[in-house]
């Protein structure tokens, strides 16, 4: 039994993550924390009533390392970073839900994050924790950073059409709709019900911070410089994220069916994702861990459509995916 | 040209009203108070972009009487009553939208608001803004106690049965339903969207604080004591409000159709209310000032089902059909 | 390995089924009906694909008995009985969503279905599906009667009160407000998105086919004739029923205490019943085979709330936990 | 008093059209058409209900001509221009909510709507409802095509920088999200609550039928061929849209605030046109016939963001904005 504790459990990605380690057989929810919070947790998540009986505690990091095994952890950008270096000197392992270890540059994380970096010389050690394109780089890791939901749902569809040279990586557009569990469990005028319900927005509009993420994962993926113009919305719904991806085709004579069947082999043993052929609906996937994409060429432009569930495969089912892979769990455990 | 101030114009019943008045033709709103916002009105209020460019103020009484001859107040319980008597007295009409008004008593006022009424000595002797059933009291009045949104959709359709003797005055259950927009616009943890969307909870049971006013007014038209069960329900969509009332029959051989017909008859030269014969859903009046009413008898009970919009008839647009009245417009202006 | 068949595999009922037996270590589907669709099931059910590669067929008794040892009956009524009989004889166990075998008389069947019984005389000899209530008559049984989502949301919390002799058994009032899949999957006026979206009605006043239902199993429970009024509503969100009853108080002296505890201990081996304290909403236990119930008393009147999905609890969870019970699984298996 | 016939008023831009007219000092509605149903207005539209006290009726042009000066058809495809030869030849005007007379090429009509025009000859000299670009033409026309809504939430927007030549012609990309209502009201399985609910998703990708009207106004707006891909997406609401559009700048140095300017001098005259500085929502639109639009500068394109509500500004709203210019009215007269 693998011990674990959640740090920062009051939230969304924190519940969902709770109720996907109750169904696993090998992991053992022992630590909650939050630095606001010592309830029990049925109190923050009546959902959890009797189905977990432990309350919420501020603790630091010794008393973390006494108790589990494996940190999962929710909190806020470079919270984690504070915390983690901690953890895993005393032999932890570390999945972070947030962005501190994802990109590879201290500068780039400063320019969109607006702050120094608490753990800088980390930065590009870290695997980034999207298994289907970096399953070997997360196998034996300590630390493991969690993708963002948005980057989830756009690299997926993208990343094996610029490994096979299909698009111009200079030039391609994603927009993205998402239900609003993605802005936070705290109360805000933006969240409040009658403000979001029966509307639709834009946000984040060229400044969103899963921009530079997508960015470098495909430029990873695909060998080139990416440039991407990068469109979120607020959409009424609890959970959800459709993309849509416009990008230029490179390769002569591509056609709809080449796309999907390249994507079909690229994924054939990718338990989570599947390509289908009739246009989804979030409503396909959400709350699993899956990914259906589909392609469609319109006029010179290849669109790329994929759904994910936000908080499942764009949080905390990709978490336990890794999980699984760092314990040596088949990487479905809890996840069917 | 009657110059209108809205007290407390950030949240959701002053924006509707805002809506309401601009179709006035013989309305001006020439002051919007906030205690916190200064910024222009359709900063706060983005529908309103292009159609009212004033801004909010913290303004004092005597500085909202240069400017207004009727302030309708969207203050919370006590505010009003705190600023109220500087506003009569410097000979303006006051339409009050919170409760400081609604209660005879201040004992009872106490009891359910908590705190000591700032204007006892006025209890009484304010006018309930329902014109359905208070016309002759409101016309010629300087003040105004514009009626909570749930209490009329339980009193419109309650009223004519009780005055008629046809139900147990002491056995009444009334279960409510309303939109979201009833909590009002402040942030909190109970409103955020992924919250109370996809959920329907009932709240305030037994404690609602509309429950005393709901029982006075039954008892004031029906002319004997009235003891009622509310229960209110967070219903997720923005505006509505479903109220179905169980009455115990005590007019023998009384039949549906019976029941209609008083209703009909009670009703007849109402502009605002509709006895209708199918069941209604909310959806039948939101965006308008109507209410639409029908019975059934089940079980040896009258069932009586009412919908309102919780914004307009259950709130701006009553109190702009008060505004009519106190005014000698006639009273549909601005509401059809 | 038990061998499942699922009749009437197109709707909302069926899909969720489909769902939990995927997770069921002990069940295999190996048969879906439809008299209509013949497509592959990811095809009607987007949500399948990569999880379930059954074609729909429309198969007779004889071959769905050499395909299954257990059958879910998704049929509309009359139709589970038309066919079950012939089931039955070929030894397979049978598990019916519909109303055929939940009322004990075929008069009142006809009273409130309309149509004459197809197999009058196993009336009352069919255990209904509630396990809480009636788990010693389901075992070794072959055919089960599956509740009704609204009768499994208001017998729960009253059952113990009439056990108990708490209330009046003759003056009972059940408001139940449920989400739109209740309403089933095919397109009519009264479920399309813009008719029922921001919108709450009652329906079926006085007439809803689950009143009998509630009636007859509450009169079961308690040893005495119950007389209800059952209005439910159709509420803006997919799945959930939220239940309030008001029954009067029938002995002395009783606390809001006395009767939670009297729940508690009622239901202290019910793994999927938990007695609350606060009020619950239905976000509490959607997507889980979970009944979250709390108690209030107002004037007089006892408040049972009680909150369960509509399609787990209230149909298809309930299903597999009588499949569990009949076939000597851990009742929770597939359910947590 | 102007005579209004609506042709098709069973659907929800009728049902919009209806409550606008309501409020028209100028306009009396004196027939309703349907081939279907022949109820009374208010049984097929509960909202209407002591509104209007029209029944349904099957009428042909000649009974129509006799009781109207003026016709709104609300009627499929193909249908109108099978009727409106016959009321234009009576001396009525004609409103035509479809896309019969939107394009000017009956061969592009064909590809796109999959028959022949039964009134091809008109194509081509029938203005086109957007007063905002020309209302020149529409003063004394008899014959009205009234704009699509997703067209006219892109074409405002886009048509000043094609006019400015700010953008490339033939690199548009429209990415656009619409509520449900815009599927209008007859029930399919794409629009029954669950299935749309909790839900987004393309639709239509590289094939929606108002792609060549959206392209054909933009070459008459810019006066060079444009080229666009245009995604609809169907979203949880009952009406809106947004559109954005992703352009690639032509002209060098421009800035999101001389974008702005621009806009702002072009429709410095037009009512219904703000151009905002804040990221708009649908709702800052929803219920009105106005338009807000902003405008970013993101990785070397112009993203121009706009909402209107689809069945208002997008339909109903600028069908009685034609109207008023037919008839010479104040072009805001029941639309405020």
């Amino acid at each position: 039994m693998v011990k674990i504790a959640i740090l920062g459990a009051t939230g969304y990605t924190a519940l969902e993550l709770m109720k996907l380690l109750l169904r696993h057989p090998h992991a053992e929810i022992t630590a909650l924390t939050s630095r606001e919070e010592t309830a029990p947790v049925n109190i923050v998540h009546p959902s959890l009533t009797g189905r977990l009986s432990l309350r919420l505690e501020n603790l630091p990091a010794e008393e973390i390392a006494k108790r589990a095994d494996c940190v999962f952890s929710c909190l806020p950008h470079t919270a984690t970073a504070a915390i983690a270096p901690a953890l895993l000197d005393r032999g932890l392992k570390v999945i972070d839900f947030g962005a501190d270890y994802r990109l590879d540059s201290a500068d780039v994380f400063k320019k969109w994050y607006g702050v120094d970096h608490p753990d800088a010389d980390r930065l590009g050690k870290v695997p980034y924790g999207l298994p289907e394109l970096f399953r070997s780089k997360i196998i034996g890791a300590s630390l493991v950073a969690n993708p963002g939901c948005y980057p989830t749902s756009a690299i997926l569809p993208l990343a094996p059409l610029l490994k096979n040279d299909f698009v111009e990586a200079d030039d391609i557009i994603i927009d993205s709709k998402s239900g609003v569990s993605g802005a936070g469990r705290k109360p805000s005028m933006k969240t409040v019900y009658p403000e979001c319900n029966e509307a639709i927005s834009a946000y984040g509009v060229g400044t969103h911070r899963h921009t530079p993420e997508i960015s470098q994962i495909l430029q990873t993926a695909g060998g080139k410089e990416v440039k991407i113009i990068f469109t979120p919305h607020l959409t009424p719904m609890d959970r959800g994220i459709l993309s849509v991806s416009y990008s230029k085709i490179k390769k002569e004579g591509l056609t709809q069916e080449m796309i999907l069947d390249t994507l079909r082999n690229f994924y054939k043993d990718e338990p989570f994702v599947q390509i289908v052929d009739a246009l989804p609906t979030t409503k396909d996937v959400i709350h699993t861990n899956r990914c259906h994409i589909t392609s469609r060429i319109v006029g010179g432009r290849i669109l790329m459509i994929s759904v994910i569930d936000n908080l499942i495969k764009g949080a905390s089912g990709a978490a336990v995916q890794n999980f699984n892979i760092l314990f040596g769990f088949p990487e479905t455990t809890a996840l069917l």
